[in-house]
């Protein structure tokens, strides 16, 4: 694990704001950073943070989620089904440039001498600006702000003001505002290659060649249109960007147009006072396949409704939607400013990753970096869809269509793996699986079971049973609990139990093996979902279980069979230990010498050969950790204890998804400090750079991993089933935790302090929960306050043994105020109390 | 297993000879296989047996051994410490080219309508002889026959006598003789994967580009040099090719030399039976880097010294060369032609592959073909070894020099994997390793067992031990016993053992496992061999051992370590099943449906992914059971055959590497049919193309399998640290089989017959070996014959109970003819009778 000081990042560049992300002088070295950290998105369109004026930038990448361009995976030896079709996300057109001369002297951050800089990404306007007073060479000084938006309620929209004024003698200005397609794609990872010797996966493949065809321009006036079409893909994109100049200055105009470049110039006898200021509107349209004349049109009409309108009823949108967002969304922790900005910096990135989706995915690096090749992972489903489902429920149902818009592809792929049911890719942007390297991918078979998860979480979480039946994502629930039932196989060893064998868990440290603890605990898990939902839907609507069962080929044995596989699934465990294996060889091998490994060997990826690593007992990620905090209720607090204590010992954290889950069971089992100390690592995994790759783009992941430790760790938030319990563990540091989760449709906020949790309807009527063990039902208008009993002995507890319930409904309706014995055993419903009948 | 019919040929088309492949028609549809099958060579250059006039070939190679370019490797994924340096064998200039037009109509082996057709491979000439009467379009009847040889005596040597007669009418006959420098490596390849939509990973890696760059060309009359260097290896060649045109008709020349084409013309006004015979001597030389004017000359030189003798002495100097061979290393099956023929024919290629390499490897495919890429495996130490090391040691030793020489790269290889001593690479032409799929490459760690058995082997059957310690291959056997120690490690469960972790044996279906059986009872022999030698050498010339310990840094303790690692080391045995599990856990997965399983799905490599196949019991090759042969002294007669019973009904033989260990040991534990059909599966594997790769190149290590088959199978030859054993197993249907071994220096003919084995000194002074559990001494110009007892019971024992041995000198001198008893118990030496005294 990474030890992190208090507060990580240098204050003096990064002032502390806790609605902002500010920097005060520019780094060139640290380009690629920041170039991340000053992202925006909205889901849909990102562009990266580099200068507008585009010279000394990193990777100034403008991403769009979902565009790709394919290639074929040339396996440097080639076996039967190995993924084949490589997918790598497309940095488009770049549109955010506007060059600036000042008698012909170019604006360079980085290298101008700035008397003043700064650059503020602000969480509640959703703009980048930028703030500079520039010293030309000759000695001229020009003020130049800047004002960047990537729009939440218009997704193909994105505006830059950019303004110039001379402070105090005139000069010849000129602006050149451009859209560039930019065929540097390998050189651009080439060079970071070369600063690199060993190659490191965790980067996107580089292409060899040009990736988009000039298909389309069109120019009028000060309006430019450039069409592409991906080579491979067959994806087409159109951007289409149009500019207003207002100064009282004399000035001319003039333009180009190229195939990869679209420029508008603008020449200014600047006056000292007078300013400049320059709008550019963009839009950016994308499709799989339509001509892109046609997505020019639709630029033209994004155009078009902007310029109808004042400029500011876009930002003013924007404003309002965030603060839509930030009501259902928002943790607060006050009294400790340095994290509350780096949480809501993260819950920003959520955001901007997932906002505006729509119909894709969410990956890896959201619209932020080409890092992963822009797959979508996992990630979201573990990390980001918990965070969505509890508070922007919509969102997440938009994720979780697009993963069943993958169903053919899954069906295919498990087919090719000679298996039944459906296969999901362990990586991928078309729906085919990416993974080249399948010990660590294809062999990830525990895919089907954290979607069938996810799935899962939302109808308890949303009670939206139409996405299930109606809609029918039930056929993932089917057809992953059909690829189980034949993944695994039946063995007679005094008992009759079933086993899954050759898969990799989430710990990619250790890859194919046998009966892999999360795996068998997640696979169970989905079966019985499967079971339970498909039965659940036989006994309710006979007529609607006939139609799936047609349209599935689905016949009731095949139900009695998930039914048995689940109920009989191996769980493995040692008595001597008494913990659970990860794997069922994992015990026998050696105890890699963590102690011993320098700091500079990490992440061990990067510095040993997998059939090292994988000889070890040696952890990348939580794995068996993980199945305890999403099947939480099927392990008991002693064992969890101790797997917990067993694994984290072993466990290097070389992967940012590891953090969060380690920081929520360490919450849970009751090492605080420790639980503090791994939300610190993932809190500021991007801000501070800890893994030393965020130039390729926010860790999107291990963002919603920090709303999951806020709200599932120190809050102590657990859903099993859709029973919402709450059981906090708030860190001795902190005064109080508030997080917001909507539940069944209502939106409670939950306020913790080291003696109470108060519970608050925001919206809708109201929720059930239960808290340390207590079941009360909250209503709007009328606040619960739920005293807790703090245990300050050194191994923490958290559990009251007595308690007030103030303002809690008795069944009669009347509001208790009285105190009342509590249950301490946490999670045992057998003994329930009075007020939850 | 392949089940055959007892004589899988076509004999119309092939009919039998014992001393020679002859081919009665021409099939362009087989032209691949028969390339193969036709090809000539002496391990330092081949040539694939297509026809002179160019056209209707399939891979129309030319290779010289260990000349390869490299490639960087691309990986999809890449990983710290993954093969880098592709490496691949070059099709070099063809130099066999003799087009023949005979009134401009072109004569096109295949389309031509030929009256008469011949092919010979002619194994005690060692020459390739083809005979055609062709009817031209125009109804004319022409005579062709050539001769085509590469010299055993002189490896950079090759001639083509090319004859063309017109039979019946006068015509002009025009004759172009070529080098020809193929650009066209892609397409060659390209265009049999595009017949095969899977691509296979057993043949070569296609270049993407001009892989010899034109440094040199020289034309001299008749006489043409071109000199090439590869683009990345920066490796060098030379072809020089000279003509001699003979006929009494009229005749002009005229020739042109270009970067790839050299080409000498001759057009002749040919009258009817007048011959035309045209003599081209050809010459390659290679070398690592010296310039290619240089090779010019070394070209020259050959083509100067056979210009000054006459031609027939090479021939004659090959026949010469090609007796010496067969009366140290035939194997005759009298009565059995179809069989005979086939034995000749693997044998012939075994020499084919390993005469000449001289400082070379010996490839997977000789110098037949480019499947594999040309590169080295164990293939050379486990199945070709034992032939050369008991017929042709010096060629043994040559082999284990080249081994040897790659200690250095096995050193860094072994450091990159973070282990001391050495680890040689699974597959390499250069020394580096060309293993891009790790889990069936580098983690084939059982590679420096193999390569320290074939050593150890070599020391015992020769008594070479000068090899060892003045030559320094001893350095072979400290560094992989180094290797062994550092790469297990000491587990406490009860008693103390040391396990070896995270490798894969034999069997590539089972990847990346615990305590491979193979490889921890190969590693203890590995171990025990190190310790064995050193100290013996400790003990016997402290100052050579002192010398060995300083150039190592060796330390007594080492040796005290590799000790206990070897006498600890875990053999794993299921008490239930009687057996030694392949490795710790594959009796618990499922068993694989071989009876299920149609044809078409054979091999499974081709149509399962990984992940599917290692998720079964099934194997691929012979694992276990290849420890049983090789470290056959370390199991009960009982234990070997319950291991076998097993294994085989487990094994698919989807490697060729499989049916001749499947054979020997079937015979030894008493499964006499199924013997002899696993020795026809390897027999027939390239004559009759069982796996239908044939055309990439002769699969030599079957060919030595095959030898090893009749020899350590049938002949029931073994040696266990220098104790030759003979416990013959003949099949029922062979009245005999005769073989040769040199065993220290002396070469012994061993004859079996049903009921007895006679013994003969060919060559040397004595020999002594054990016959069935009694040891004999046989002396030149006194053979011996000990009687057998034949047990007809269905069960095959093979033991006898009583023998007379004939011939035999008591210590006294006085030769036996009595009768005495003999030991039943094969390989127990505590009851030695009285003539071992």
């Amino acid at each position: 694990m990474i030890t992190l000081t208090p507060d990580p990042l240098d204050r003096e560049r990064f002032p502390i704001d806790e609605w902002a992300l500010s920097e005060t002088s520019y780094d060139a070295d640290s380009a690629g950073l920041t170039e991340t950290l000053f992202a925006i998105g909205n889901g849909y369109l990102g562009m990266r943070g580099g200068p507008e004026e585009g010279y000394g930038w990193h990777a100034n990448g403008t991403y769009i989620n979902g565009f790709h361009d394919t290639w074929a995976i040339r396996h440097a030896e080639e076996a039967y089904a190995f993924a084949r079709v490589g997918q790598t996300i497309v940095n488009v057109p770049d549109s955010k440039l506007i060059k600036l001369y000042v008698d012909d002297e170019p604006l360079i951050v980085g290298e101008a001498e700035c008397v003043h800089y700064e650059r503020i990404l602000d969480f509640r306007n959703g703009t980048l600006q930028r703030d500079i007073e520039w010293r030309t060479p000759s000695g001229k000084h020009v003020s130049i702000t800047s004002r960047r938006m990537v729009s939440f309620t218009d997704r193909h929209l994105a505006i830059l003001e950019y303004e110039v004024t001379m402070l105090d003698q005139d000069a010849s200005v000129l602006l050149s505002s451009q859209i560039l397609n930019r065929q540097d794609w390998v050189d651009e990872y080439a060079a970071s290659a070369d600063a690199q010797p060993v190659d490191d996966p965790r980067k996107a493949a580089a292409f060899s060649e040009r990736v988009l065809q000039p298909r389309f321009k069109r120019a009028d006036g000060s309006r430019f249109i450039l069409g592409y079409r991906a080579s491979n893909s067959g994806m087409t994109i159109a951007c289409g960007v149009d500019h207003r100049l207002t100064t009282d200055n004399d000035w001319t105009e003039s333009s180009q147009i190229e195939d990869d470049l679209a420029k508008q110039v603008y020449a200014v006898h600047a006056e000292a006072g007078k300013s400049i200021k320059l709008v550019k509107v963009i839009s950016y349209h994308t499709t799989n396949s339509v001509p892109t004349r046609e997505l020019a049109d639709r630029c033209e009409r994004t155009l078009d409704r902007i310029e109808s309108r004042p400029l500011e009823d876009a930002f003013t949108a924007q404003r309002d939607w965030l603060d839509a967002f930030w009501a259902r969304s928002d943790v607060e922790v006050p009294g400790h400013a340095a994290q509350q900005q780096a949480i809501r910096w993260n819950l920003f990135q959520l955001a901007q990753a997932t906002a505006r989706t729509d119909g894709g995915g969410i990956a890896a690096k959201g619209v932020t970096g080409s890092g992963y090749g822009g797959h979508y992972f996992w990630d979201t489903e573990i990390y980001v869809l918990p965070f969505l489902t509890y508070t922007s429920p919509d969102v997440a149902r938009n994720a979780l269509r697009f993963r069943h818009g993958m169903l053919p592809a899954a069906r295919e792929r498990a087919a090719e793996l000679n298996q039944r049911g459906a296969l999901f890719p362990w990586r991928t942007i078309n729906g085919l699986e990416a993974g080249a390297y399948y010990a660590a991918g294809t062999a990830q078979y525990h895919i089907d079971a954290d979607v069938s998860h996810a799935l899962s979480q939302y109808v308890s979480a949303t009670g939206d049973e139409d996405f299930l039946i109606r809609d029918g994502a039930i056929d993932i629930l089917v057809e992953t609990a059909r690829m189980w039932a034949d993944l695994g196989f039946w063995r007679e060893d005094g008992t009759r139990s079933f086993h899954v064998h050759g898969v990799t868990g989430p710990d990619e440290y250790t890859t194919v093996v046998n009966d892999n603890l999360f795996t068998n605990v997640m696979a169970r898990a989905n079966l019985r979902a499967a079971v339970r939902r498909t039965r659940g839907l036989m006994q309710r609507d006979p007529d609607a279980f006939r139609a799936m069962a047609s349209r599935l080929h689905l016949h009731e044995d095949e139900i009695v069979e998930w039914s048995e596989a689940a109920e009989s699934m191996y769980i493995g465990y040692d008595e001597d230990l008494g913990i659970h294996p990860q794997d069922s060889q994992f015990l026998e091998k050696e105890l890699w010498d963590l102690e011993n490994t320098p700091p500079s060997k990490y992440p061990l990826l990067l510095h040993f050969h997998p059939l090292v690593i994988y000889r070890f007992q040696v952890i990348k990620q939580a794995d068996v950790v993980l199945a305890l905090l999403l099947q939480g209720d099927e392990f008991g607090g002693d064992v969890k204890r101790r797997d917990f204590e067993y694994y984290d010992a072993l466990t290097t954290g070389d992967s940012t998804l590891s953090a969060s889950t380690q920081s929520i069971v360490a919450a849970e089992v009751g090492y605080r400090d420790l639980a503090l100390q791994y939300f610190n690592s993932a809190l500021f995994v991007d801000l501070s750079d800890l893994h030393h790759n965020a130039s390729d783009g926010v860790h999107v992941a291990s963002a919603g991993g920090v709303w999951n430790a806020l709200v599932f760790g120190f809050g102590g938030m657990r859903d099993y089933l859709g029973t919402f319990t709450i059981d906090p563990r708030l860190p001795e540091e902190w005064e109080s935790l508030t997080f917001r989760v909507t539940l069944l449709g209502a939106r409670l906020r939950v306020r913790t302090e080291s003696s109470s949790v108060t519970l608050t309807i925001e919206e809708g009527a109201s929720a059930k929960v239960s808290v340390c063990g207590r079941e009360v039902e909250v209503f709007a208008g009328r606040p619960i306050r739920v005293p807790l009993l703090v245990d300050d002995s050194p191994t923490f507890e958290g559990a009251p043994s007595t308690s007030d319930i103030e303002g809690a409904l008795r069944p009669d309706g009347s509001v208790i105020t009285a105190t009342m014995p509590m249950i301490t055993e946490r999670y045992d419903e057998t003994d329930t109390p009075p007020l939850a009948e």
